[in-house]
């Protein structure tokens, strides 16, 4: 059994964290860290895990925590991470943080969207933690950078067209939308259930999300040279799903491609990434609460344009799936030990 | 490995027995009946469950299908289940029953409320299956029916009430509401989206729904004397979820007893039913997609009643989740295999 | 042209005054305050209401604004109402307070459920604002307490019943359930759309919501003897609509009365109350957006029970259209104007 | 006084004509066709207008109806609406036709894309209903075909950037999002509350969708030379509001050029076009139940694309309350009568 602990349990990323391990044969949660419910129990914060898990909130300091865990996970806000993950790694610990500190090879990059790093030197050994991309290095890392949710849905979408040349470079158009868990659970007019029920917007157009310096840091690596994107993210009323629609014109080689079998071929054996047939198209409501990804690619003949739509759960493949997903090949245990749950339909 | 067949595996309750069975760990599924979608593959229907469970559905006949499975689940509706089950019992099979048929232990009740009962000698020996209450009685049973969403909800709730001998006789009224998932997949105009969505109305007010007589049997029953309630379901803008509001005026004896203690001790060693700490209410929301019933007691000091909340899914707790709850105790298995997911929030 | 004023116009009920005043042909809306937004637009903080009204939310002292208006509303919570009332009043101003301050005329009763009173004098001349039962008081008014969302529900259903003694006094139960938008527009976790979406329940169960005193005092004075009644709200996951679903025992000559005729009788001739035939339920869709109260009767014979339910919009008839109608009469207008529109559909 | 006449009531649209022509000042309904309801009263169908309108829904031919309404609404299906609409010019009334049977100026497009045409003759005539761009021929038209949702929303966003020539030719995107009640009201399995809530997906994918040559007809006349789109339409859980997010490169000369000024001057009189200052984004909330489209620009510096953004009601400017816009053009009538209401907030 592996003792994990997750600093910063009681987020929405916190308590999925938690709900994925309490079933989780090789895991036992030891430490539960949360500054504002600190010495309530799990289930009295969240009564959907009563009787499944007995454990008591903490606010104790890294220090006095780290003895009482083998692996962590942070799940708390991006520059909070930055002050935690290292003294974990110091003191000998393997670390999924589901923040964007460590996601970005480029210091530069970082600083530009984000802030100053306060440890930057860890960026070059941090992983990108997409298993389907990255899953020998994952075997083999301490800290394990935790995809962002859009660039999840984005990357399993665009990456085998990329690796292939298929694409004309500065052709890709993203329009992504998500549920409202992405946005947290901190006190907020914005997202009250009024001002969200009901309604549908985009936020953040004109290229100005953070999550752009990391859709296109791996699609570059993808392509072998830079790509830019135009990215626009919605808000759905919906509390969990992120579905991706992503436009590119196909050079001619990608024209004149079988790109089914290329996707089928590529995601054949992956147990969370599931290539539609065509004349499907994925639904956020066929991957809620799970850990996949669905993908479906339809050409338009009329333009010359490929359209790849991809659902995830934002929570899960985008964040905590994808996170346990992590945790289970940095420690040799099975890549889908807890994970294959299926989203309930209705 | 027990084999384990589903007639009827294309409405809602079907497909959730599916995705319950596809990660237990005791059961094969092997024969899933569909009249509207035989032919395709549970993936193609259910996208879901793509990637999890390898099998397509058939409408063959009993007859064809009863070699294939030593244990069926019947998830067909009221009247269908009467020309079904007969004929499994039959062959040797043990069977759990989701509709109406075989609920009610009087033939004329159910005639009443219903139509003609084509196999009554059978209700005789059929086991209502709520197994905190008829737990073994359940072990031995061949014929298990399934209760009803809402009489799960109430049953459990008002049991040790009524059993203590702590209420008014006439005093209960139950205002429950259930999500539209009830209502079932049949195309219809009345549960389109915009007809649900946005809106909340009662319905079969007065005293006429169907789950009355099975309410008062099992009332009656606890209370040992004939128990007659006042029950109005409304509809919410959910797709799953069953709340009870259930109020009732307290006997002297139950205005001095302590209420919460009695429910927690019949309760405290039970996985799926959860009694709240005072002050906190259920919420639809903690039960979703599990097979969990929370409940909670609240007095009303200035009328001298009690007001009992209760909550489950009706397809889990209130459908398949109890009808694999079932099997397990019906074939041996640790009760609560496959079945201790907790609802995922948000 | 009447100049009218809002005090508080950016919560939900504020809100919804300016958009029902921006058509209404017989008044000028020439102030709107708001701590929040001074010194925005309304448009800037309401875009719906862009091309709609053209005025700037300010943040001035009663007496800076009291000249600027004939007329004023006071949208604002109780307590900050009573400070600023009694202003609006000593400068020959009518008001119609939205708050509940004025709405109890024992000023103990308020002070058990509220808070000190600090214009308790003013309880006797203030007017409990539904036009239905008190329109000539109203006429004649200075000060009307508009009354809340769930008892104008209560009470438009229960009056007839009471008023004729159809009832027993000690059988009333009155299971409400409310939208959202109840809550307010003020930041908070509990109400994130996150935390609401998808899910019902229960809160202040077993007699403990403050509108009981409100409801109370209006049945007792129709019944003409004091009543008491258990009331129990529940949040739905809606944004804007109540639907309160009423039980109580008929009195033998209840019993033997045409009830339906009764409530058309006194109803037939209100614009807002439409009491719906025979197996007709009442739906808060139906009334979303408008002034409208829909009522139904239906009889349980198996119980003896009478069940009511009545379905408002709690921003419309349940405050700010209601709060309009209150100026309309008070101010000799018809009492319809502005009020008119139809519950889109779907 | 206009007698108007509704062929096809009870649709979404149908009934969303009633509800605006039930408080239009200088009409008079008399006459609302339905095959479902025919005998039924309009408030027996539809709640929401009871006590707003006394009318009986019929389902008499044309040839009964024709002489008792002056103007008629042909709120049918394409291809019904053609064997309707010569009929009802024959007899020297004016039609507002709702379907796409009249939009298309190309026989053969219309053919193409939908089946033959049977009354070819009357497309030269025709006029296309989006009175920002056509009021002087709306003013006198015998016909006016109404637009479809989806193009009503393109049109007036990409219009003003075509006519200046400021977009590269063969770079638009439109990557639209419908709220459900665009599906209608017949009874369907797919779009039942459980099938449609808690999802998000996109649908006919890959430029097949029948809009695709309503939106390139008139974005071609706006750019005087053929435009080509992509176009993907995805479905939202609500019942009302489109949402459209326009992706296209900038010519030189629109690089340089001032937009929001651009779009401010050629909006500035409109009643229901509104150009959101820079910074704010449209949300199908504050168009909800309102004729208005709502518009931003957002240049992506980083790509030289531009990004607007539209929201309507489907139902409103994108049906019914533009039906009553052009109308009120027809008939001589202020534009704006009847149309003035803002969405309610929340």
């Amino acid at each position: 059994m592996l003792d994990v602990g997750i600093v910063g349990a009681s987020g929405y990323t916190g308590v999925e964290l938690v709900r994925i391990l309490a079933t989780h044969p090789q895991v036992r949660l030891t430490v539960a860290t949360s500054r504002q419910y600190a010495g309530k129990t799990i289930a009295e914060v969240f009564p959907s895990l009563n009787k499944r898990i007995d454990l008591c909130l903490e606010n104790h300091s890294v220090d006095e925590l780290i003895s009482r865990a083998d692996f962590f996970f942070a799940a708390v806000p991006h520059k909070t991470a930055m002050d935690i993950v290292p003294q974990l790694l110091a003191a000998g610990k393997k670390v999924v943080d589901l923040s964007a500190d460590y996601r970005l090879h480029d210091q530069a990059v970082y600083e530009k969207w984000y802030q100053p790093h306060s440890s930057p030197e860890l960026l070059a050994e941090a992983v990108y933690g997409l298993p389907e991309l990255y899953r020998e290095d994952i075997r083999r890392a301490r800290l394990v950078a935790n995809p962002g949710c859009y660039p999840t849905s984005v990357i399993l979408a665009l990456g085998p067209l990329l690796r292939a040349g298929f694409l004309e470079p500065t052709s890709i158009i993203i329009d992504s939308k998500s549920g409202t868990s992405g946005a947290g659970r901190a006190a907020s007019a914005a997202n009250l259930y009024c001002e969200v029920a009901d309604s549908f917007k985009a936020y953040k157009v004109g290229g100005t999300h953070r999550h752009i310096p990391e859709i296109e840091q791996e699609l570059s690596l993808a392509a072998k040279h830079d790509v830019r994107v135009s990215f626009t993210p919605h808000l759905l009323p919906l509390s969990r799903g992120i579905l991706s629609t992503i436009y590119a014109t196909l050079s001619e080689a990608g024209n004149n491609a079988d790109l089914h079998k290329l996707y089928n071929d590529i995601y054949a054996s992956e147990p969370f990434v599931r290539v539609l047939p065509a004349g499907q198209q994925p639904a956020t409501q066929h991957v809620r609460g799970s850990n996949c990804c669905d993908i479906a690619l339809e050409r338009d003949h009329r333009t010359g344009r490929i359209i790849i739509t991809s659902a995830i759960d934002n929570i899960g493949k985008g964040a905590s799936g994808q996170a346990v997903q992590n945790m289970n090949v940095m420690n040799g245990f099975a890549e889908e030990t807890g994970l294959m749950g299926a989203a309930f339909f209705p």
